[in-house]
C-alpha cells in the first residue's frame, strides 16, 4: 500500500483524493468549487481531447468558438432550460467598470447561444445538416465539489448539430453516443452501458436524453457522456428554421452531446488501486518508464547510455517513452514514484541486466516481473501495451459483471444495495414520483434504461405492473 | 476585384471587415464586444495552436488549467497590475442564486492566481525551474471591439515560469520571443521586428516587456505576442519563494508570455488583397483545393475520379487536400469561393486535361495559371506549398521594407505619417510625456526599441538629446 494513500476499500472518496494529490493531477483553487489541473492530469485530458476530436472529424464536425458569456435573456427562453439550469448560474452584472444593462450568464452550456447563430447561419436545406463542435469551459455553481467529478468550472467539448428531420436528428443522437462508447472502451478500457436517461434525470430541454454508464470501483455509477435529441425545442425558442426541398418554413431538429474532465475522475475510479493510479496505455501521457539501477556502479554511464537508447527508439516507434535519470532517488522511490502515477509499463535496466543482455519490465496492472532479451526488448513494447489495455479492460468488465444483481422487489433492492454496491438490473414502469421515493430511500438513481434489452416481460418492482422494460439502478457520482 | 468586398485601398478597416465575413472567419455574437469564431476561422487557429504547442512542449514547458474566477483581492495585490486591469474586468457578483461575498474577476490574464498556486508548489530549487503554458479564454471589456484584433473575450495562451535566478528567467523570456518569431516568419510568412517596449507600453506589473511588431497591408502595425520579465514583482506579493541551494529563502524570477487569436486578424491584414484572404500554405486549413470542370461533360465521371484520386494521394502524403465535388455551381462560381477563404493553390481538371495528361494550376498569390503533367503533378505538390510560403513571406518582406521610413524630426514625422503610413525609425532618448504627445498629435506610438540596433549616436527625434538607441514609430492596433 503506498505511502499517503488511503485504503480504497476503508474510504473510498478520502482515497480519489489521496490519489489526486499524490500522482499530482488537481489541486484545490482558490475559489470555492474550483479546481487547478496540474500538468500531469491535464496531459490525460489532452490525449482524450486529440482522440475524440480525431473521432468527432470522422464524423463530419468542425470546430467552432461561441461566446462564454450569454445574455440572461436567452436562458430564459427556453422554459425547462431556464428551470434546471437556474440554482447553478454564475452571473456577471458588472463590467468595464460599470454595472451591466443586462446581465450577463457564465454558460453553463451553450444551446441558447448556438441557435442564436443557428438562426442567422441556417437557411435552406443546403445549408443542413450543420455539425459543430465546441472545447470550452464551462460553469455550474457547485455546492457539494469534487474533483474532476463536480467543479464549477470544468472543461468538456459541446457537440452541436442541426438537421432538416427527426430521423436524421435522431441518428445523430445515436452516432454520438456510439463513438463515446467506442472512445472508453478503446482508450480509456472502461466499458459502458449506453441507455437512455428517464424523464427525471433529462437534460434541460431535451426530448431524450443518451447517456453512457460506467461502473466505479465501488460499485457506483458514473456517467460518462450524454447524448441529446432536442426536437425542436430550441429551434421554435429561438425561430431556427429552414426552407426545405418544397420552399416551407420548417424548425430544424437538433442533437447537443458533450463528455468532460470529470471522464480523468472516472479513470482514476474505474482503474485506479491501493498504490495510487493506473491508467490505460492510450491514454497513458508516460507509456513506458525506465529506471535506470546502480547509479553508483562504475558502469552507471553504460546503463544511462542503454537507457536513453531504449528510449529514443520508443519514441521514433510512437511510445510515449521516459527516462527517469534524477541522480538523487533511489530506484525504489522512482518505482513507487511512477506506480502512484500509473505508468502501464516500467523497465528496469542495471549493470548485470546489460551483462545478462535482458532488461526487467514490470506491468503496473500485474504484481510480477518478467525479463526480456534487450535484442527484441523495444519491438515487443506496442503489442504489451496493447495487452495491458485489453487486460484493464477485461478485469473492469469483470468486475462489474460481478457486481451487476437481479432483482424483482423494492425491499430486496434496499436492503441489497448498502451492503453490496453495484448495478442492480429490474423491471420498470416507475413513476417521477417512484423515482423520487427510490432516491430519498436509497440515495440510488436511475441510471439508464438499456439500448440493449433483454426481451420478454416482468413486473415492475415498484408499481407491480407488467412491463417489456428493464432499467438499472446505482449510486452514482 | 471580388463581389461584396470593399478595396483595400479605399477604406482599410470596411475591406477587413468585408474579407471577415465573405471568408465565414468570424461573426458578430449577441454579446457587446465578443464574437464567434466559425469553423474556417477556427481551423486557422487549431492549426496556429498546434504549431506553438509543439514548440513550447520542445522548450521544456507543459499545460496546465487554471481557474476562469479570481478573487478580486488577487487582482489587487500587485498595483501597476490592478491599475493597469481594473478598467477592463468583467466581475461576477451573483452565483447559485445569491450574492458572493468578494466578487469574483474573470480572468484578464493569470498571473495572480497562478503565483498563488506556485507558492504551494514550489518549496526549494529542486522544483525550479517551473515551466506551464495554459490554453485559456481570457475576458478584457473592450470598449472598440474589432473581430480578431480586440473583443471582449479571446482565446491565447499565457506561458508562466519560475526560475532561481534573474538570468535564467530573462533567457527563457527571450527564448519565447524566439519562438514567437520564428513561428510567424515559419508558419505565418509574416516578418517581425522583436524589440522592447518603452515604460508607457509595458505590461501592467512587468520589469520588461518584448514584442514582436508586424505591418500589415495598410503600414499600420500590429503586436503580434509579448513576452515579460516579471522580476520578482508578483513573487513579492504571493510571497512565491524558494531555499536555495544554501537553504536561503529567496523569490522566484519570472516570466510570462501570451499569443492570441489576434492572429488571425494578422494573417488577414498581412496578406490579404482585393480578392479576399490568402493563406500561407502552413497556416491554411485546406491547402489544395480541387475542382472538377465540365461536370455535365459525359466523362465527368471519370473527371470527378481523377480528383478524388489526386486528392487521396495528397492527403496521404500529409497536404490539406479537399475537391470541391457541389454539382449545382459553376467553375467560377468556386474559383471565387475558394479564391475568397485564400487557399493557396488550386487545381482545375476536366475532360480535355484528362486527354492531354496535365492538369491545370493556380497560386492564390499569383497572376498566372500554368499545367503540370498529371503523372508528377501530387509530387510537386509540397515543394510548390513551400514556394508560396517563401513567396508569402519575401512579399510581406519587401513591402515593410518599402514602407519604412527614417526620420530625424518630429515635424517631419508628423508631415509625413499620414500621407505615408509605415514603420518610421528615429532616434529615441524621450519620456512618457514625449509618447504621449506623439500619440495625442500623430495617433502614431513607440512601438518598440529593436533588440537589433544599427550602433552609432544621433539625436533624439524629439528631445535632440543624444542617444544611441533607435526606435519605431507607427500607428498600430
Amino acid at each position: 500500500m503506498a505511502k499517503n494513500i488511503t485504503s480504497p476499500e476503508t474510504d473510498f472518496a478520502r482515497w480519489y483524493q489521496d490519489v489526486i494529490r499524490e500522482a499530482e493531477l488537481a489541486d484545490s483553487a482558490p475559489v470555492r468549487g474550483c479546481m487547478v489541473i496540474r500538468p500531469y492530469g491535464y496531459a490525460i485530458w489532452e490525449l482524450m481531447q486529440r482522440d475524440l476530436d480525431g473521432r468527432f472529424k470522422a464524423t463530419g464536425h468542425t470546430n467552432a468558438y461561441f461566446p462564454l458569456f450569454i445574455p440572461q435573456s436567452f436562458i430564459q427562453k427556453e422554459a425547462q432550460h431556464v428551470e434546471g439550469f437556474s440554482p447553478e448560474l454564475a452571473v456577471v452584472t458588472h463590467a468595464g467598470g460599470k454595472q451591466l444593462e443586462e446581465p450577463l450568464v457564465v454558460r453553463p452550456t451553450s444551446e441558447t447561444i448556438i441557435n442564436h447563430m443557428f438562426s442567422k447561419w441556417i437557411g435552406s436545406y443546403r445549408d443542413l445538416p450543420m455539425l459543430l463542435n465546441q472545447w470550452a469551459n464551462v460553469v455550474r455553481w457547485e455546492l457539494r465539489p469534487r474533483a474532476f467529478l463536480r467543479t464549477t468550472e470544468f472543461l468538456w467539448q459541446e457537440g452541436h448539430t442541426a438537421h432538416a428531420t427527426e430521423q436524421e436528428a435522431r441518428e445523430e443522437t445515436m452516432r454520438m453516443l456510439g463513438v463515446y462508447s467506442d472512445f472508453m472502451r478503446e482508450m480509456a478500457a472502461v466499458p459502458v452501458i449506453p441507455g437512455v436517461k428517464t424523464e427525471k434525470e433529462r437534460f434541460a430541454g431535451a426530448v431524450d436524453t443518451y447517456t453512457i454508464e460506467a461502473m466505479m470501483g465501488n460499485g457506483w455509477a458514473l456517467q460518462g457522456g450524454t447524448s441529446h435529441y432536442l426536437g425542436t425545442n430550441f429551434a421554435r425558442v429561438f425561430e431556427t428554421t429552414f426552407l426545405d426541398r418544397d420552399n416551407q418554413r420548417q424548425f430544424v431538429h437538433q442533437s447537443s452531446w458533450g463528455v468532460s474532465t470529470r471522464l480523468v475522475g472516472a479513470l482514476i475510479m474505474a482503474h485506479g488501486d491501493a498504490n495510487g493510479l493506473r491508467l490505460p496505455p492510450r491514454l497513458a501521457p508516460v507509456q513506458v518508464v525506465i529506471i535506470p539501477i546502480g547509479m553508483q556502479d562504475p558502469r552507471a554511464s553504460q546503463v544511462m547510455e542503454a537507457s536513453e537508447a531504449m528510449a529514443k527508439e520508443l519514441l521514433s516507434m510512437g511510445v510515449r517513452a521516459s527516462v527517469d535519470s534524477r541522480d538523487n532517488m533511489s530506484p525504489g522511490f522512482k518505482f513507487n514514484h511512477w506506480e502512484v502515477r500509473g505508468v502501464p509499463l516500467r523497465i528496469e535496466i542495471g549493470p548485470r541486466d546489460l551483462d545478462a543482455g535482458h532488461a526487467t519490465l514490470a506491468q503496473r496492472n500485474r504484481k510480477e516481473k518478467f525479463t526480456l532479451p534487450l535484442a527484441e526488448l523495444t519491438g515487443k513494447i506496442p503489442a504489451l501495451l496493447n495487452g495491458i489495455h485489453d487486460q484493464m479492460l477485461k478485469e473492469a468488465t469483470d468486475f462489474r459483471e460481478g457486481r451487476t444483481f437481479d432483482v424483482d422487489t423494492f425491499d430486496e433492492f434496499k436492503r441489497l444495495i448498502p451492503e453490496k454496491p453495484g448495478f442492480y438490473r429490474v423491471w420498470w414502469d416507475g413513476s417521477r414520483e417512484d423515482e423520487n421515493r427510490i432516491q430519498e430511500e436509497t440515495s440510488a438513481t436511475v441510471r439508464c434504461i438499456p439500448l440493449e434489452q433483454p426481451g420478454g416481460e416482468g413486473e415492475c418492482f415498484m408499481t407491480g405492473r407488467k412491463t417489456s422494460t428493464r432499467a438499472i439502478l446505482a449510486r452514482a457520482y
